[in-house]
């Protein structure tokens, strides 16, 4: 019987999801033997922290891991992918958008390792809750990259290429336009002196509702209450923030017309 | 010395706001006396809930209350104020947008309390930390309107019409915009049969985030870092959901540009 079960993890990429990843998983017992990046000085910080050695030369990855990890850029996956030579070594890339199908010419050991989650260098959070999305090429490889997810999350699902980029598409979606209406409102707030604390709870609050409810049915606000004289006073309260201003008018169109169907 | 306290309050709406801080205050030992509603089924189903009376009669609103509290639409305030007869009584409503000023023709007492909050009626939620905007049109009414709101909050600031329409228009960006864009995402998931559940943790994670941090630092995402691929990828992907697609097409517009300054 082989041996299935991943200790020795190569990473290649120091951005935000390589550098939460690789903690979570040198906290969970891995051994994270070596760090790839460009940058030499991101590189050798994350090394520092994980205990582990370093290159910034794609030639001289390691093929002593069970498995390596392809954290980086989707518009770099593929080019990175022809560069190096891991034989056949395992390799996962952590990639929402981008098919399994990228990995083929790396090796004939091959997989995807998502976890679907809005990661800063400058905040470590629990994987623990963390939907990890896994996919393979074949049985055991899967079996070997689930087994290993789930040594850092309780929530590992097996997701196809598909339907991981519609995941990822509503992700976008849902955290990062989500942020940027955060920070429209704190901008807006920031532009006539007040403080952004005020609205915490609102924010708090508002994504506290989805948890029983879902979205349609705790949408509130004047567009959704047909209060066509507010909108106006908002649209013209934003006409100093032109790209604003666009935004508050297309969301509340959608929204009207959301109330009419 | 006048008597500065409020005891008794009448209650003009039944609607998310009417129901969510009359049964607050309620709970915080005041008497609500009078609700009123044009629909008789709300009307009679909240003063139920609140132990009180209840009329669909403008004309007969008491004026034995220490306060009587607006919570109607914006569109219809300037009509209700017209209609009603409550002598000298004390009169605020709880408008995020519209002036301190249009209760003027409702009595010589008036002013605002503006708890900046979004509320439904079927999740009843503490008032505890929730913001409320006070105003009113002399000291001595500011001074019972905040001694009433300290009893269900303990973040009471005073407010004025301005500043609370900024307020209330930052509130719309930051809560009922990310509210849709859950709404959007939802509604994505499910037409390709993905259960929403998987993003709650991220949209957890994303309204957690800019509690020790600003939005600005803590924005991510396709377009945040410039990745014209995934953005066209994903344009193409909500080629069926024209109205989804401009959205995607104006946030990501927006945030390209903000890392571009």
């Amino acid at each position: 019987m082989p041996n299935t079960e991943i200790y020795k993890i190569a990473i290649i990429g120091t951005g935000n999801v390589a550098v939460n990843l690789s903690l979570a998983l040198k906290d969970a017992g891995l051994d994270i033997i070596q760090v790839f990046g460009r940058n030499k000085i991101f590189a050798k910080e994350l090394a520092i922290k994980l205990n582990s050695s370093f290159t910034t030369d794609l030639k001289k990855i390691t093929t002593d891991a069970d498995l390596i990890i392809l954290s980086i850029l989707d518009s770099a996956l593929s080019d990175v992918v022809n560069e190096i030579n891991i034989e056949n070594s395992l390799i996962v890339h952590t990639s929402g958008t981008t098919s399994i199908d990228v990995l083929k010419n790396a090796s004939i050991n091959y997989g995807v390792f998502y976890p679907l989650q809005t990661f800063i260098k400058q905040k470590r959070i629990s994987f623990d809750n963390i939907p990890v999305c896994v996919e393979a090429n074949n049985i055991e490889n899967l079996k070997k990259i689930k087994q290993l997810a789930e040594k850092i999350s309780k929530d590992v699902r097996e997701i196809n290429s598909d339907e991981r980029k519609i995941i990822h598409l509503s992700a976008v979606i849902a955290s990062n336009f989500s942020n940027y209406m955060y920070l429209v409102a704190e901008d807006v707030l920031k532009k006539h002196g007040i403080p952004f604390d005020i609205l915490k709870p609102l924010i708090k609050e508002t994504s506290e509702k989805i948890k029983e409810h879902n979205p349609k049915q705790v949408q509130t606000g004047p567009a959704y209450r047909n209060d066509l004289g507010v909108i106006k006073e908002h649209l013209d309260m934003l006409s100093n923030f032109p790209d604003y201003k666009e935004v508050y008018k297309l969301i509340s169109e959608n929204l009207l017309k959301l109330n009419m169907v």
